[in-house]
């Protein structure tokens, strides 16, 4: 399938505008990165003040070229760029990349300049990376563009190659986009594009995502993310590597003040708040790491393996003391290390000296590694249905010696029957990843990268997308009535979620004591009473709560005292009246909310009520709307979960139930996302199996 | 002063029992290693096939040998092994490393090999490390007393050394304590010795720790420990370190899987196995760490830089996008990245392009690395007192380019005013490493580790030993009457308690309803009411208990309601009656335990009661007795801290009445060790500041 950045990625032709002869500055040097890359197509230097460079004909301007150019790069001063970019544009030039600084990082005037270039690429269709871009390398077609010392080549020494697959990196950040590739080279796997985002002015991280979920050069995605701008790109693209189950292993920084502060000045973009990247994330599957290292061992893995079918792991070492540190490296990431099968562990013990053992982990000693032993381990191991994935743990630094012999490997892991990781715990030497690299392996050197690692292609193959929500539950209906002040209290938010469809216990708002009567005859013993007003949002801090009541008189003196109560704590407060309800069966206490984040829009989160939720900041995210089936999902994510699950002996809890509120309240919120801003529901009370759940409480705030 | 392993470590003379002519074996590698690391003693090979090795007088015997000798290096059969080692001890020599194995690891007669082995140690003197070891290492004396590649010389290289402080590798695996030695090496990090335990026959980790924690070579310690033998050499050797402020890196490996103790209460089935040896390091302020390169990061920074004063951490780059990784790196493990005054952002800020930001991060963009302002900036912030740290975040990948000169560097940091950590997003170039190792520089190469060794160092220069038990608190009693039988009732529980000085409320065993009256007049109302047995565990679960009783006509119905009960679900249980006790005043309800561990003694432990506990493994551990202050400490160490100390508006608990409960009861623990296997007050019930606590509920347990 064609793709729109088809011309971009790879280009038939490439302007150079700010060609230099200057090598040792970043204009001149971007032709001999060209070159040196051997790009295949045409390329025009342009510049003024020469004829020719390096043995190509330089043209004074763009519209001298008398040729198609797929894309211009573009590396002069900041105030040239924008009249550069009219002459491309008037050229039929298709792309363009800025790399140029001195925009919107500057603000004022320059923050303009970088609106007018966005204009343009609207007004023309010209497609423009950058300003502040690093600019791309593309390995597939060995396009530079770009003046990043890591794409540059070494002459004589070749490169370092283990896995047939790719990844693909997109970064927000340059530097960090060309350290992925630079760690990614050192490490053995192959690379199909790395391209950096810049200011986004036009292209942005979200479209090049895109691109590489669609290539079919690109096996594995890497996405470094400071902050998105084309969100919906960016959703879209998401959804797409979820629906092809292309991996996508995303790194977003500014998650602490400081990050988000340093973030919000480097790339004026809207950071967004982490817990919803982190809830878009979750919903297509994306695996989250913050770590460079941690993010390539995620890579390799998945570039040089097939996924696991389970989580049981083979453990297969030559020295004790390693095995037992990499059994707890993947156990300690809730991986199992089964204990071998008596028959199989008979197997494998023929294989290596007595002092060896076979239990998992399995040391095979030094000597099972001379002997063959190891080798007929990860055999045996491969084929075995009682492990899902094998790690090797072994040194391999040496430069002369190596455990594994290039021919009974390859066929093993080529059959691809599930995935093998080999860790070194000393530095790999330069021949063991040369030599392994021959088979397909990528030779790991961080024994928790690779646990987390493990874990991580474990859960990414269980992951599928959840289905939508079932947005035809909820009615369509006008809220707006409900809705006039942005903040309610709880009985006029309990009329609004009524009013949408939400089912809810029947209360009374009593205003005058001559209502009361009636109203406990609709709601009946035992029964609550609150005070109401928008202005209260802690009830029981004022006094304005009283539960359990069972007779008449005690509804009379209630009703006087919290009115009484909330007067005296709150005299500025607009008071609406008492609301009757009647007494909640027991349940776990659940809190169910919605709110909206400036980037990302509506999010549904769920966590256990009550101080745990503060305590231990357990709760999860999603963005909304979801189905029954996901908020199931989001409800086994919490570390509480066990209790909604009959913990120590009590009744299991009515999760379904649960989850259905969670996926209703969703789609109200996704649904009126325009009106309001946030629902919490706090407590939920989640009664045993069966009996469903009640909102005891409930608080809705409009947008002002 | 002198240490009696200063002849092990330092050899005067070396005999190599065993020794080979064939080079491509281990017995024959080990004189060459020795010679090529210019081992400066004399060397007496030993094999009664051949007159001369290597230009070297070659012994039948160690009888021979007509010198004395400080070091028998013994790789010969292991039914040999007993037999030359008598023939040492005849001889007089000092010591011995015993390299081949066949021993305990094999079991049956070879493991009685091994206990002759250590028998023959205890009675000669001789002192004796392994069988199956891979022997030492001694930088410092150049005493290569292994077969390990990772110690071999590589002609030509000059090895990369940027710390003039040196890290002591002690490890009960070989293969891991020489993966160390060669992954510092890489680093550039200088080693003292590397020792590696093997079976331990006689020398363990605890004495080779105490070694390491004497020497005055080894300014910081790496350990590495599957699990600790000689136990009181370890703690001796650990409070030493704690006391000379010696920091220690410790690796406890056997952490997940098997070896989970069967417990019949819920405090001990929560110690797991590890959390015993946790509560040890938490004691001597060792830094533990589960990942060889996080270890070695934290080693790095603690060889190459002086103490934090503070937890504020300055990042300094040259890429925005690194800077806000390398804060969130930071600020994630809980330090501070304040934003830098205005001031001192003035005087950053001259030194970098408008586009850079002197915030913090700072980032002073590519052109202030050219331009000299990084130095300056880093030269500014070190003596700034509004950070304690630095962290400089850059690409160190240039073979050719550097950002720092020597000149300007070393000044800087040799002035040790506080730590500054170099982390580099690309793999750091070998010129990098070895430029910046002229200004005393490690390179580091994953920044979550670098994030967590800042952490810890922050944390590492915090702690001090706290303060011992004041164990005259609790007067001795003789409680062997209390301890008949191994489980006790609440009511015998509480009786022990009250012996052993520990204050409870006054409750009255009632066993027959004649007796309630008496009860009732003494106890007062609301009162609680439960059933008695050694047999029952979980009283509520047999509907034994019954709360806020206020009237006789409760008591009486109740009394009978709950022997009742207590016989229906219980038909065998051994019933003592019922016990009357006041109600509780509110209170956070916290669960404090003690138990056992085999290897490592009496641990006490606390917890936030209820749900939580074992939901959220919210449990802190401490080898008892302990100190109200490091009772204090243990609290701040829970999660649920915040609870105790006035959350959400509550009053603050009585944490000092706390501390001194679990101080109290840990000096009882260990003060009867031998008598009580296990106590568990659950729940304590804290009552605001000044109330002090109340113990609700007691379970002591016998040895048997």
């Amino acid at each position: 399938m064609p793709h729109p950045l088809d011309s971009f990625f790879a280009p038939a032709s490439i302007a150079l505008i700010g060609a230099s002869r200057d090598h040792e500055k970043i204009p001149g040097r971007l032709l001999a990165m060209l070159r040196r890359n051997e790009y295949a197509g045409k390329i025009y230097p342009v510049n003024p003040n020469y004829a020719e460079i390096d043995g190509l004909t330089c043209y004074k301007s763009i519209a001298e070229i008398d040729a198609p150019i797929d894309l211009a790069v573009i590396i002069i001063p900041a105030r040239a760029v924008l009249p550069a970019l009219e002459q491309c544009a008037a050229a039929g030039v298709k792309n363009a990349v800025i790399i140029s600084s001195g925009f919107a990082e500057e603000g004022g005037d320059s923050a303009a300049m970088q609106d007018e270039i966005a204009a343009l690429a609207k007004r023309t269709g010209m497609r423009i990376s950058g300003p502040n871009a690093e600019g791309f390398f593309s390995q597939v077609q060995r396009v530079a563009a770009t003046f990043s010392p890591a794409v540059d080549v070494k002459p004589g020494v070749a490169p370092l190659i283990a896995t047939t697959r790719r990844i693909g990196i997109v970064a927000q950040s340059g530097g960090i986009g060309f350290a992925y590739y630079h760690r990614a080279r050192a490490l053995g796997i192959a690379v199909s594009y790395v391209v950096s985002a810049g200011n986004e002015s036009d292209l942005g991280a979200g479209e090049f995502l895109d691109y590489m979920v669609q290539d079919a050069s690109t096996d594995v995605i890497l996405l470094f993310i400071e902050g998105i701008r084309d969100v919906d790109k960016f959703l879209a693209a998401a959804r797409r590597a979820a629906e092809v189950k292309k991996p996508v292993i995303v790194t977003k920084v500014g998650r602490s003040g400081a990050g988000e502060r340093a973030a919000a000045s480097h790339t004026a973009s809207m950071a967004g708040w982490s817990a919803a990247y982190d809830a878009v994330f979750a919903k297509y599957g994306f695996i989250i790491s913050n770590d460079l290292d941690e993010a390539l061992t995620i890579a390799a893995l998945l570039a040089s393996n097939p996924l696991p079918k389970g989580d049981r792991v083979a453990v297969v070492t030559a020295s004790g003391g390693a095995g037992i540190w990499g059994a707890d490296a993947v156990a300690l990431q809730g991986l199992q290390v089964p204990e071998l099968s008596e028959q199989v562990q008979a197997e494998i013990g023929k294989l290596m000296p007595s002092y060896g053992t076979a239990r998992n982990p399995i040391d095979v000693t030094a000597q099972g590694v001379t002997s063959g032993g190891l080798q007929k381990s990860v055999d045996l191991l491969t084929v075995s249905d009682e492990v899902d994935a094998i790690l090797v743990v072994l040194s391999l630094s040496s430069e002369v010696r190596k455990p594994f012999k290039e021919a009974d490997l390859t066929p093993v892991l080529t059959a691809h029957h599930k995935p093998v990781a080999f860790y070194s715990y000393t530095v790999p030497s330069d021949f063991a990843r040369r030599e392994l690299a021959k088979s397909g392996v990528v030779v790991l050197s961080g024994l928790t990268h690779v646990g987390v690692a493990m874990r991580q292609i474990v859960d990414y193959a269980k992951f599928s997308l959840p289905k939508p929500a079932d947005e035809a539950r909820l009615p369509a209906r006008d809220l707006s009535a409900h809705l006039k002040s942005p903040v309610l209290s709880e009985a006029d938010s309990k009329a609004l979620l009524r009013a949408a469809g939400i089912a809810l216990p029947d209360e009374v708002l009593v205003k005058e004591k001559s209502e009361l009567d009636a109203a406990v005859a609709g709601v009946g013993f035992p029964l609550v009473m609150k005070v109401q007003s928008p202005d209260i949002a802690h009830k029981s801090e004022v006094g304005g709560v009283r539960v359990n009541i069972t007779t008449k008189g005690e509804v009379f003196l209630a009703f006087e005292a919290l009115l009484n109560n909330a007067r005296k704590h709150r005299p500025e407060a607009a008071i609406q009246g008492v609301l009757l309800g009647p007494m909640a069966k027991r349940g776990v206490e659940i809190i169910v909310g919605t709110m909206t984040d400036g980037t990302l829009g509506s999010m549904v989160m769920v966590g256990l009520g009550g101080i745990t939720t503060e305590l231990f900041r357990d709760v999860v995210y999603r963005p909304a709307p979801v189905g029954a089936e996901e908020a199931g999902a989001m409800l086994k994510a919490l570390k509480a979960a066990p209790l909604l699950n009959g913990f120590r002996g009590a009744a299991r809890a009515d999760v379904a139930a649960l989850a259905q509120l969670i996926a209703d309240i969703s789609v109200l919120a996704a649904r009126h996302a325009k009106e309001i801003a946030q629902i919490e529901l706090n407590p939920v009370l989640v009664h045993p199996e069966g009996q469903g759940v009640t909102i005891a409480d409930a608080l809705v705030v409009g947008r002002k």
